[in-house]
């Protein structure tokens, strides 16, 4: 009998970060892959990623709608509750041998729970890394759970196993999305970006010009104070003259005050040469990371993928505090002044160094090698 | 404003757990308490605790039924589930300042997810312990959310620093069971156990002559071994010649095949001088640990209480591997000869010296003060 | 592509009362059989009907925990709210033409708003009868979600037309129940009851001489009396000298009192010839239908499956009220003067001459015949 | 002890339908009123009514989130799971004697199915009507589970009787929403409608001039159809040459659709004169609607406002089949033709004679008085 691997995404950022997973276990001929889509993955508004996963050659085995609506503390409570309930149901169908669970989102949690209490393997990717937002605690909380750990770089890695994990099963593969970047990287060239002026509202863009990127999402535990925080980080770009693409955020607790602000904003003030664009593909964030003079915002790619492609980075506030970072990243807080500083700074500095911090662009094939053979109980054993 | 700390008691071991630290916080008068009841706490068949509460001066603010019938993984898992839904709504009523989350059982999760997803301060007792189940990945990953950690020995304390919690919010108090194992065993002499004989089934007990406890619950992570568990157990106590009082399972996954295993062993053997008890209150517990010429099973409380009274231990398997333990506790494995002896062994040994492993029994005092003065800040900081 | 007929059974009852149907559903080679196993069906505790199943031939395609531990009002309704989300997916993964909704137990709500919501064509028996109790507001609110009803008798039939529902497709084929009764009657003679004296507990009964059968079940609408009431009857009957089996109630709010009623009365009077039994198979049941002196109680077998048997029966209190009696059935209030002697005259006038007012025992073939055949659309078109 | 009566709304709509019920509740020193806020009725997106409440006088106890995101058949099955959990912890918080359930939405049944499982008597508005949905079958499943009925025509009184409801417990109030409407139009000559041009997007519309209305909702009995649906009437409208308001759908299984075909609309066609808005008050409706040359759609207001009002209604397609009407309404198919003939004959006419289908405007304070003097038992007897 083939080893099912089975794998829940609950939104676009997932897949992204476990595709070059999913495609080596579907090449790899003794294993069997399931996929569970729950949450805002199955949500057209937040960009359904079926359909890209069908023009991946991956076939989804069940969705299962689980999001509440209102993106309020209640509501992610709630959904993970819900998302617990159905997803021990959606096990008990599909009876995998080992459940992945990506990364730390608030829905991760069901999935987490369901397969631990069913006594089902659990593989973690992404675990180990600090980032100060109740993600952390998510994150670490499924490393306690899980039984297998493929953190994405060696200081996770090292807290992996700090935290009492067995070392026996923590092995550092680098972040599978960096598998990603480097094949899209490849094609840099041949990619025309000018198909976005046709995507979102707002002013076009000129790609060939300079051009910045704003991308900021509500950090759960500061719930309330999104809309003035975006407010500021508002203020510093409209005080420079860069062409801006700004990125919605994702649908967590506070992400209406984001783009209520962003709203409200657009209203009282003539923005000049801005863009609004609600979801792009992975590709096409790459290739924008790899052209623009600034991501700014508190997007964890900046910090990941930015280590790798060099993009110049203003990270803004507490999101990414701690997490890994190579040179190319300024931190700032939450000061009009200070960011627009920064911001100016980096588009004077240019593209940085290539850094593999997280990874070479094989954790993918990595990974899949090890879930096929590694040989795991499921009665954890501390290493204390 | 004064502070309001919310206890949600999930079972009724859960209540001797934190009894002592309810009180103390009921006493101060900078303090409101409140108390929710959740899964087997309000079912009369495993010994609804609310008149128990009620008789110790305590009120229940809200009874959520949550638990589901069947005692499996899957209903596990889905009574979490719904217990999150749940409190996630009760929290909204109560709003508390504080939650306390007592342990690791399963559904303790549910608290744990509730308070954190709605910023709530979480306060965990009992944490950092080692005991080779999936309780100890759930009491880890409780420790990896909550704000505040009351562990109860200095092994517990110092694994939770080692976890990356900063130990300006790690308070080695002892644990509060011990406060009420103190305050029994002064009551010791005149407490007459007698009445025990007109409770259950079975042959009465002389409780003046020697007599031996079994207390043995299901593994969770050997979901489906129970059965021959229990049988080989029940093997070697019929081998020998002792008053036995036998105490019937939690409700965990498993705990059917206990019972089954119990009932199948009764009606194919004459057992003599054997008594079935379904609950006992904790003084009861207490005293009979105190007068039992040994305790046998997999019980925590032989680990933990025993270490204090001194009652000799026969721990069998592997559900309290790991955890600290005292000189008065002998390990075996699943094996009738192994059983049979070493409970022959602690018989002929008699009482241990009492050892403060788990505290010297003011926890609940200690535990009060702290939760009234302490400041600390929903957004949590590592200490890596 | 052939029909798909799914069924879903919430409780061993409900099999019994669909048996014929979903043999004659197997057997039609145009159609293809699902069968969910839902809340008390799962539950070896209420018997579980997954063998039984089996060994007549039926698959199970799901089973669903769902039922919540309590029996009280709230368990119920959360047990069908959690129902209502689980059928739902269920449904999603099965895809079924038509769902058959059986009775009107409060788990049925969950499967009727499951289909009714996903715009599934739902198939209702035994809709259109009195009960007075919630079930006849459960029946009648599935009746107007349901697209085609198997009313069992005329009474109901022409009650359903009056609630507004179209003639065309209502269809009076009689009690599929009768299909069983009528074929275990024929095995009468072979059949040996003395297994009883090995299940359950109390004294032997001498199958050979008078005795009667006590099954009472609690009424939902009268919570809290339930005690009292089971009160009365036991001592009604121990006021006479016939040898009495007692069978558990339901899983209902309110059964743990009848439970509780029944053991008070067994330790505080000395019960001769007394022997309590759990759940007995159908065939059983029926036999000592046809052999018992008299049913006495508040259950629909007396008036449905008596009819057609001819069984004596004392009827006691509200929940039958208004549903179709023949001549075998006496009505009496909670009293027990009353009931003892109703007890005494039907003991004395023995076997009542068979009724065809529930059918003619070909139920199943019929009704498996129109599903096969019928189109109807989902939008449903009332007739006023 | 006051007897406390709990309405809950789950939708905008809801409240409009109630409003002059709750205020005359609340007015009421005998009774209590209890308001819970459930699904769309929480969210700004759809209109929060909170703050409407508050501004008329009335107190919020609970809100509950419950609506999942996706407005698809298993989002509305699963939100009424969810709901019908959620609610009956609410009811066992507040312990209402009688709760008001209002009209036929999806969620309603949750409300229903918690209290008639809670034991609570149930007071139902609007039942008995027709309407050629499955809101229709909820509204008849509302009658046979509620106690007390307050239909709002004659025809709806008559229906509910045949049902086999208690003649003595069924009162033709009329509608509550019509008290508001003659509370309104009292204002009307003030009322100023200008400030919708500061609402929404599009053109700004002439009030002085000639506009119409569409207000068009998705059936969900016909899911998969609203998108070519709503295409069909936007082309209608386009071919005429008048200036038009376009109102937002409800969050029903379909509404999405709706949404995307008037998005694909605009984005493809020149739209000229045209204003979309999503939500408005009440009062600005009816005024609108007191003001409009024609109201295009399937809305109810149409049917029953309108009949008060005298508003010339084209109604398209099956959502108010068989509702009660009067004069002012057209009915059309989805049909390109038949709609633009039939505004052009509406507007032609011009405004119709008031007709008291649907009540004289006092229903409010009569169903109070009932709620306050009637006796009804929790277990209903039927009337067949």
């Amino acid at each position: 009998m083939k080893r099912k691997i089975c794998c829940v995404l609950g939104h676009r950022a997932n897949y992204s970060s476990i595709k070059s997973v999913l495609l080596a276990i579907k090449k790899n001929s003794d294993l069997t892959l399931q996929i569970i889509l729950i949450s805002s993955a199955i949500l057209e508004k937040y960009g359904s990623i079926r359909k890209i996963l069908k023009s991946d050659g991956l076939n989804v085995n069940l969705e299962l709608p689980i999001l509440l609506e209102g993106e309020t503390p209640q509501t992610m409570a709630k959904t993970t509750g819900l998302g617990l309930i159905e997803l021990s149901t959606a096990f008990s169908f599909l009876r995998p041998d080992i459940v992945i669970v990506v990364g730390d989102r608030f829905e991760t949690m069901s999935t987490t729970l369901a397969a631990a209490y069913n006594n089902i393997i659990i593989a973690h990717t992404m675990g180990g890394e600090l980032s100060g937002t109740i993600d952390e605690s998510i994150r670490h909380a499924i490393t306690k759970f899980a039984h297998i750990h493929f953190p994405a770089n060696l200081d996770a890695t090292r807290r992996i196993i700090k935290m009492g994990e067995n070392p026996k099963f923590v092995f550092n593969m680098g972040c599978p999305r960096i598998d990603i970047v480097k094949e899209i990287m490849n094609k840099k060239k041949k990619f025309n970006l000018d198909y976005l002026n046709k995507e979102g509202v707002g002013d076009k863009i000129n790609f060939n010009k300079n051009f910045i990127i704003l991308s900021q999402h509500p950090v759960t535990t500061e719930y309330g104070d999104a809309f003035d925080q975006i407010t500021v980080t508002l203020n510093a770009i409209s005080s420079l003259d860069f062409q801006t693409i700004i990125l919605w955020p994702n649908p967590d607790a506070g992400s209406d005050d984001i783009a209520k602000g962003i709203r409200r904003f657009r209203e009282n003030n003539s923005l000049k040469k801005i863009r609004f664009i609600k979801n792009v593909p992975l590709e096409t964030y790459i290739i924008l990371m790899s052209k623009t003079k600034c991501l700014v915002g508190n997007s964890s790619s900046g910090i990941r993928e930015g280590a790798y492609i060099g993009t110049p980075v203003v990270n803004i506030g507490s999101r990414q505090n701690n997490r890994a970072r190579g040179k190319n990243v300024l931190d700032v807080k939450h000061n009009i002044k200070e960011i627009s500083n920064a911001i100016k700074k980096q588009v004077k500095h240019g593209f940085y160094k290539s850094e593999m911090l997280y990874g070479d662009g094989n954790a993918g094939i990595k990974i899949a090698r090890i879930l096929n053979k590694i040989d795991v109980k499921v009665q954890k054993t501390n290493n204390y």
